[in-house]
C-alpha cells in the first residue's frame, strides 16, 4: 500500500493557530508532535518510510520537510503544486506520480489528509487491513459514527451491505445546517466522511479520472497536469468526484477519529491544563494561550478563548463552524492575519517581530545550523544584531567576521550583509531596525542561499 | 474651599488595568486625560489653583506631579503618606497638614477621590455649591441616586430633611450582597456614597479626631502622624469615622457620578469602540485592548475582555465586583501580576519588557527630556543599548558619548555606565540584556540622579 499524505490545506477553522503561511498540520495541539507527525507515525505502523508520499505546495515544502526530517523520507517523496487548488488537484497530481513511479502494479492508494486525529491507532490499522481489501473498480472510505451534530462536517448515507464490513455508499451530505446535523444524528445512519479512502492505482483511469475530463487528457503525466495548475479552479475531491461517483463503499469504524475541523471538536479532545489559568464561578472553558499571560476568568462558561501574538478569538461553544465563515470574509478583505501571526517561517528559520513603531522595528532571528539567509542590502535602513546565542557568522561590506553571544554589528544602509549560522546550535539574533521605511520590501537580494550549505 | 484629592489607592476594581505601581488613578480610560485629571479639572472650575492639595504616597508622587505638571500646583500641595494605609489616615495627615497652613480661618474642606467620574460638570458645581453651606459642626455627603444594584457599593440611607436641601444619614450599608443591593434600590431611600464630602477645617478636631484617639494625640502635628504611619492598620474614612458618626447630612444631587469601581460601572460609561474588533453573533460587550490585536468575537454576549501585556481578563457581566474578591487571594499569594504589568514607571521615565528568555532580555527604555538614570553597574549581565529616538549621553567606565537614531554602545560586565537625555524629545532606547542572571537587583547603583538636572 502507498500513501498519499495531503498536506497543502490551511485549516481555517483553527484560526488564529493556524495561518496561510503556517496551516494546521504543523500545529502541535495535542502533545509534543505536530498533527503532520502524528499522521506520519500512524502510518509507520503499517508501511515503510519509503510507502509515503506528501503533497503539499512548493512554499511550504520546507515546512513539511522540517517536520518530516526525522522519518528519512527522500526527495521523491515531496509531490509539489505550485499553488493550493484543493484537493482534487492535489490527489490527482499524486496519483500520477506515483502511477510513473508503480504503474503496471496492482498497488493499494490510500489518500488521507494530514491534519486530522486518531485516538487508537491499533483500531485505525485493523481498519486499514479490512479497507486494504477494496474491491476493483471501487473507493472505499473509512466513515464515523457521529458523535455530535456538526454542522460543518461532511457526512455520507450507509446503504446496503456488499459483504466483508462494506456498504455501499447511499449519498452524500455537505455541511448541513445544524438542524440538519441534528437529524442526520438521530436519523443513525449517516457517517461522518474522514477523508480516508482507499482504491486501486490501476482503477483511477475508469474511477477517478472521467471526472477530471474538463481540465486535463487522460495521458498527462505529472509534469503536464503541474504545467496546466494555473487553469484549475479550488475543489475538494469529495465534490469533484465521490459526490458524483457511483462506485463508491463505506467502511464503518471508529478508532477515535476527530478532524479537529474546529474549536468545538478540540475541546472534546481537550486535555484540561489549568496552568496559568485563574477561574472563578467558570466551567466548560477552552483556553488557548501562547504567550506567558495569566488567563483569568469570572462568570464565564462554554467559551473558548484563543490568544495569539496578534489576535484574540472567543468563541461560544457550539459556534466554532463560524470561524470559517468570517474567515472567509477577511480573505476577501485581504487581511494580513489572515496569511501569517507575527512570527514568520523562511527555509533558513523563522523570526518574530517583537515591537514596531514609527521608525523602527525590532525583530527576534532564529537561524538553524549550516543555514545562512541571502546576501542583501537596504536602502531606507540600518540594522543591529544584537547575538544572543550561539554562533553568527556575519558579512558586512566586504569584511567577513564571526559574533558570539553579548556581540553586536551594525550594518549602514545600503551596504551588502549576510547572517549565517555556522554553528551546531540554533543562532539567536535580536535586530534592531531603523529607518524612515521599514518594509519587508525594502531588500535588494544579491545571492539567494537558502538552502543548506 | 480647599480641595484634599485622594490619590493613594489602587482601585483593583479595574485590574488589570490598574496595578499597584499604576492606579487607576492615572489611567486614561475615558478619554485622553487621566481620571486624577479630570478630577483637578473638575475642581478648577470652582476653585484656583492653589486650593487644591493632593494626598498620595512618596512612591507614587513622581506620577502624580507628572499627571497635573500642567495645572501649575506647587511642591506643598503634594502631602505624602510614606505608605498606603487606607483613607482614614490619608485624611487626617491631609488635615493636619491644611490646619498648619490655613489653621484660624473658616475655611470648608472639601474631600474627594481621584478616580471616579463625573459625566456633568455644571451639576456638580451646583452640588459643590450648596455643599460649601455645611453647618457648623457636620459633614454634608454627596448622594447619588443608585441607578443599578451594585453589590460592590456603599449605600446610605436618607433620614429626615434638614432644610436647604440637606438630610440626616439614618444608616450606611456597607457592600451588599446582590439580593440586599437590589432590595436597597427598590427601596428608593438609600443613596450611593460618592465618597465626596465637606466639612469645616475648624470642626474636625471635634467631629472627625476623637475616631483616632488610638492612633494619635489631638495635637499632633503632620510631621508627628507621619512618623506614626507604621503603627496605623490599614482603615477606610468611612468605616473609621462616618459609619459612626452621628453628625452626617447627606445632599442628594446625581451629576452622573461613577466610582467606575468595576468593569460592570465602567460598561454603562464606556462609548463603544469597534476598532479591531469584529463580531459575529455578539452583543453587549466591553473589550480593552492595551496592544495592537486583532479581537473577534463569536456568539459573545455580555462580557468584558480586558487584554493586556500580562495578563487576559474576561468576566461575565453583573461579576465585575468579583475581579476585587480575587485580587484578594492574589495579594495573599504575592502574586506579580497585581503589582505591576510588563511596562514599570520611574521618575526618569519607564521601560517595558519586550521579551525574556533565559539568558536575554530586552527592554525599551523611554528617558524624559533632561532626565537620567543613575549611575549604575551590572555584574552579571552585558548590555547593549541602540538608540531609536532622540539623543543620548552615555558614561560608560570614565567615557562620555553622545548617541543618536540609529546608533548604539556596548557596556560590558561591572562597568561603570550612566543613560541621560539631554535633549528636548524624548529619548529612547533598546536595551539588548545578555547574561547568566538578568534580575532587576543586579544593579550597584553608585549615585542616585533620579530629580530633573
Amino acid at each position: 500500500m502507498k500513501i498519499i499524505v495531503l498536506s497543502g490545506g490551511i485549516g481555517t477553522g483553527l484560526w488564529p493557530l493556524s495561518r496561510e503561511e503556517y496551516p494546521k498540520q504543523f500545529l502541535r495541539i495535542l502533545g509534543e508532535k505536530s498533527l503532520l507527525q502524528l499522521t506520519v507515525e500512524r502510518f509507520l505502523n503499517f508501511c515503510a518510510p519509503q510507502d509515503i508520499f506528501i503533497v503539499t505546495q512548493k512554499d511550504k515544502k520546507f515546512l513539511v520537510q522540517r517536520e518530516v526530517e526525522r522519518y528519512g523520507l527522500l526527495e521523491p517523496q515531496f509531490i509539489c503544486e505550485p499553488f493550493m487548488r484543493g484537493t482534487a488537484f492535489a490527489v490527482l497530481l499524486g496519483v500520477a506520480r506515483l502511477k510513473e513511479l508503480f504503474g503496471g502494479s496492482d498497488e493499494i492508494i490510500c489518500v488521507t489528509p494530514s491534519d486530522h486525529y486518531v485516538e487508537r491507532n491499533e483500531e485505525f490499522l485493523l481498519a486499514l487491513e479490512q479497507m486494504k481489501n477494496v474491491p476493483p473498480n471501487f473507493y472505499v472510505l473509512l466513515g464515523i459514527p457521529p458523535r455530535r451534530p456538526y454542522p460543518g462536517y461532511g457526512y455520507m448515507k450507509r446503504g446496503d451491505s456488499w459483504g466483508k464490513g462494506f456498504f455501499r455508499v447511499e449519498c452524500f451530505v455537505e455541511k448541513p445546517s445544524p438542524e440538519e446535523a441534528e437529524r442526520l444524528l438521530q436519523e443513525g445512519s449517516y457517517f461522518w466522511n474522514s477523508g480516508i479512502f482507499c482504491f486501486r492505482l490501476e482503477d483511477f483511469e475508469r474511477i477517478g479520472l472521467p471526472f477530471f475530463e474538463d481540465f486535463v487528457f487522460p495521458g498527462d503525466s505529472a509534469s503536464a497536469i503541474l504545467e496546466r495548475y494555473p487553469s484549475f479552479p479550488s475543489l475538494s475531491f469529495d465534490r469533484l468526484v465521490l459526490e458524483k461517483s457511483k462506485n463508491l463503499l463505506l467502511f464503518p469504524c471508529d478508532p477515535g477519529w476527530s478532524d479537529i475541523g474546529t474549536f468545538d471538536a478540540l475541546y472534546e479532545l481537550w486535555e484540561s491544563d489549568n496552568h496559568s489559568i485563574r477561574s472563578l464561578e467558570s466551567r466548560g472553558n477552552l483556553v488557548i494561550e501562547t504567550g506567558k499571560k495569566l488567563v483569568v476568568l469570572i462568570g464565564i462558561e462554554e467559551t473558548t478563548v484563543v490568544d495569539t501574538e496578534d489576535v484574540l478569538l472567543l468563541v461560544r461553544r457550539g459556534k466554532g463552524y463560524q470561524v470559517k465563515t468570517l474567515l472567509q470574509d477577511f480573505e476577501r478583505e485581504d487581511t494580513k492575519v489572515v496569511r501569517s501571526g507575527l512570527t514568520s517561517y523562511r527555509p533558513w528559520g523563522y523570526f518574530k517581530v517583537l515591537e514596531e513603531w514609527e521608525r523602527f522595528k525590532i525583530k527576534r532571528l532564529v537561524v538553524y545550523p549550516g543555514m545562512s539567509l541571502s546576501l542583501q542590502l537596504h536602502h531606507h535602513r540600518t540594522e543591529h544584531w544584537v547575538v544572543v546565542r550561539g554562533a553568527a557568522k556575519v558579512t558586512v561590506g566586504e569584511k567577513v567576521s564571526f559574533l558570539h553571544e553579548g556581540e553586536s554589528i551594525f550594518i549602514p544602509k545600503s551596504t551588502q550583509h549576510r547572517l549565517e549560522n555556522p554553528g551546531k546550535v540554533d543562532l539567536e539574533v535580536i535586530e534592531v531596525q531603523n529607518g524612515e521605511y521599514l518594509g519587508e520590501d525594502d531588500i535588494v537580494r544579491l545571492e539567494d542561499v537558502w538552502e543548506r550549505e
